[in-house]
């Protein structure tokens, strides 16, 4: 049997499966983090221009966009899908390299809408799409994360999966749903090198993808059941030839959504390590900003690839510049949405300060990628004391997780300016109980 | 200046160049030929199965399906884009191993009819898209075409560039548009090496892309300036790190939709010189099929890997096979729609004489690919005396083209079973004289 009809009898079968209590609360925690990302990022562009481009498809339909507005369900995924991940907070399933929760919930809030499906049925589509997603992106691996966007092109079977199983597709158009979203997946690294929009659209093309994917499945369109693992399919086309058969190892057993990174900076999550190391250090030696002489990061390789501009100029690029954002850490002691106004951009104090973070490749963490997100951090003070402390995980990781009231923190801070006090807690108290939801249309 | 600062700076000045009556008649030799793959294309899956599945876009908007219905500009693109690219009769660019019209024209006619823009209008933003598309198709090279399906990959720009030239973009805005559907660009081979639906929606996703990236461009959305030529670009991640400046090699002088390959056969267009060195063989010594032993057939590798197909199951399957097709052609004269009903696939006769073709790749031939498209035929006779031929290139490739007779010919004998004489006629006037109409929502 090809990858592709394992995973489509897996989600199929998932409408009659049992979800754990435990599994279940991982999924509204992952629902919760998504909002507090969707809503900000909502308010920024591209969302905006988006809604311009797609005006024909707003004003109806039966899914809604994060603001309120009616949104055919194709288009309601593709926006929400790029507002999801437009601030840089969102979710990180960090062994495949990838955001899960702004394609797939996108799509699968979208998809619910439009089908009256009620809480719990989004609930397990969530499941299913960070499932049958976050599989294919840890077997992918590294190789594909050298070119390839994985919250584009992985992000395209997270949406397929969860669209599929609301539309409660049978075995067969599931799987024809996964091969058909195989050869649409896209989304170059280059695309974000620069400063541009692409990167959160990636995310959105992903969702809408795979919504339309999974709307053609269920007409009868079909993809080719080999294009994971055949000669020219996704495998060697887009990676070095991995082991598909890994995709299904405890599949139904044991569920990814349970080890998501919760975002604790409004930044690239390849800075987090170096953040939250500066500021273990100066807190712990009660260090002034302005008494540090130099700063040392050494980290795993692809985080500087990723985020080690030197010289940002815009709030895009700094929030992918390891020296702007642990400048900011050790500065104003956060890297909340503050932190990339314009006036912290310009600021020549921060500037100096940048210009003293040292950035290296530490070989033995750079191992550990990606499964580990360590740094190690040395701060040099102007008395001539060095400091150094290993920061072996990131705050948010599964094993730093953020505590619910935690996690209730982060969404208040970034909803509540956008929709207000109470439409906020409104909100967040349907999340909390979403299995208890007989429908979504609210959200 | 990028690559794609160039190509948006060609694009967007284009408005102010004069058309060559010798390139405007080949521009309209396009059009012709991509309405005779679009009509019969629409009657056949998936079209109808995508009309299903974007029902809510059909009946509203400017733009048309090719039978007639009202559709949005992207969902008109998509399902036109498909349809076109359905019956395997669509035109070729050699060079860049591509089929250009369906996705360029598909997009282009779209925004125009949404634009209200001028026969003359299209035709130069056909050109235009032709032109871009072409060039960075022939620049990616025999290395993407291993794993990518140019018309969905190289498709894009060709969509992209015409749809931002109808919109009358400006240099920097087609720039972004080219920069943001790079990022979109998708299509594996893995997808169409076995019997699926995925190829002409390759196409039809390309089509869309292009039309949704130059309708975000137009609202100011931007892409990455070096999505091409980066280190993790286009070129290295769907490629071997080709040259992109030769992109721009004679570009405004030479015109490349001026050297179409015009398809003769309703299959896939690598199977073409077997088939054209078969029946001159035939013809030449005089032979009846039956008196045929075995067919040895050499040509050019990629020939072989997409088209090797030795025994195809359907329709879709033997348009992919050379030997059904060159078995089809020695027994029945041709291979046009009629080769792939249900009955002849499964012909008893046929598949004898299929049994007997034999495959190989000559060295020689697959030198010259994809600048040449050469097969060197032998047919051994019952009698045992074996004739042997050089097809140094195909019907309807520039250096043998179709006549305006022939085009119109292939047009009719398409066109005229789905949409009858009488309109089939209208709207060939139409065409051919493009330039002269006020608008093109007729079409």
């Amino acid at each position: 049997m090809y990858i592709s009809e394992q995973l489509g009898q897996f989600g199929s079968q998932f409408h009659r499966a049992e979800v754990a209590p435990e599994v279940l609360h991982h999924a509204k925690r992952a629902i919760v983090d998504w909002y507090a990302a969707l809503v900000p990022g909502s308010v920024m562009e591209p969302t905006p221009l988006l809604e311009q481009a797609y005006a024909d498809d707003l004003g109806r339909g039966k899914a809604r966009l994060a603001l309120g507005r009616m949104a055919t369900t194709r288009t309601a995924a593709l926006i929400n899908g790029t507002a999801a991940h437009t601030a840089e907070v969102d979710d990180i399933f960090k062994e495949a390299i990838y955001h899960p929760g702004a394609p797939t919930i996108s799509a699968a809030l979208a998809v619910a809408q439009q089908q009256g499906a009620s809480g719990l049925e989004l609930i397990k589509a969530v499941i299913v799409g960070y499932e049958v997603s976050t599989r294919i992106g840890k077997v992918l691996g590294r190789a594909h994360y050298q070119y390839w966007h994985n919250t584009g092109t992985v992000g395209a079977f997270g949406a397929a999966a969860a669209a599929a199983y609301l539309l409660q597709l049978d075995a067969l158009r599931f799987t024809h749903a996964l091969c058909t979203v195989a050869t649409f997946a896209a989304g170059l690294q280059q695309a974000f090198k620069m400063d541009s929009m692409s990167k959160p659209l990636h995310s959105g093309r992903a969702a809408e993808a795979g919504v339309a994917a999974a709307e053609m499945a269920r007409q009868g369109v079909t993809g080719s059941l080999d294009v994971f693992e055949g000669g020219s399919g996704l495998g060697v086309a887009m990676s070095n030839g991995p082991e598909w058969q890994a995709v299904m190892d405890d599949l139904g057993q044991r569920f990814n959504i349970c080890a998501m990174t919760f975002k604790n900076h409004a930044c690239c999550g390849h800075t987090f390590a170096p953040i939250d190391g500066a500021l273990v250090l100066q807190q712990r030696h009660g260090i002034d900003w302005q008494d540090i002489e130099r700063v040392c990061v050494e980290t795993y390789a692809p985080a500087l690839a990723v985020a080690g501009n030197p010289a940002p100029l815009t709030a895009a690029q700094a929030r992918f510049s390891i020296p702007f954002v642990v400048a900011t850490a050790l500065r104003h002691g956060s890297v909340r949405l503050a932190a990339f106004a314009p006036e912290r951009l310009q600021d020549a104090e921060l500037r100096a300060l940048m210009g003293r973070v040292e950035l290296k490749v530490h070989p033995e963490l750079d191992a550990q990628f990606p499964g580990q997100r360590a740094a190690r951090v040395t701060l040099h003070t102007r008395g001539g004391q060095a400091h150094a402390y290993l920061q072996p995980t990131r705050k948010g990781d599964p094993d730093m997780a953020l505590t619910d009231a935690e996690l209730q923190g982060k969404y208040d801070e970034l909803v509540v300016p956008v929709l207000g006090a109470q439409k906020s807690a409104d909100i967040a108290r349907v999340l909390w109980a979403l299995e208890q939801q007989a429908a979504v249309d609210m959200l």
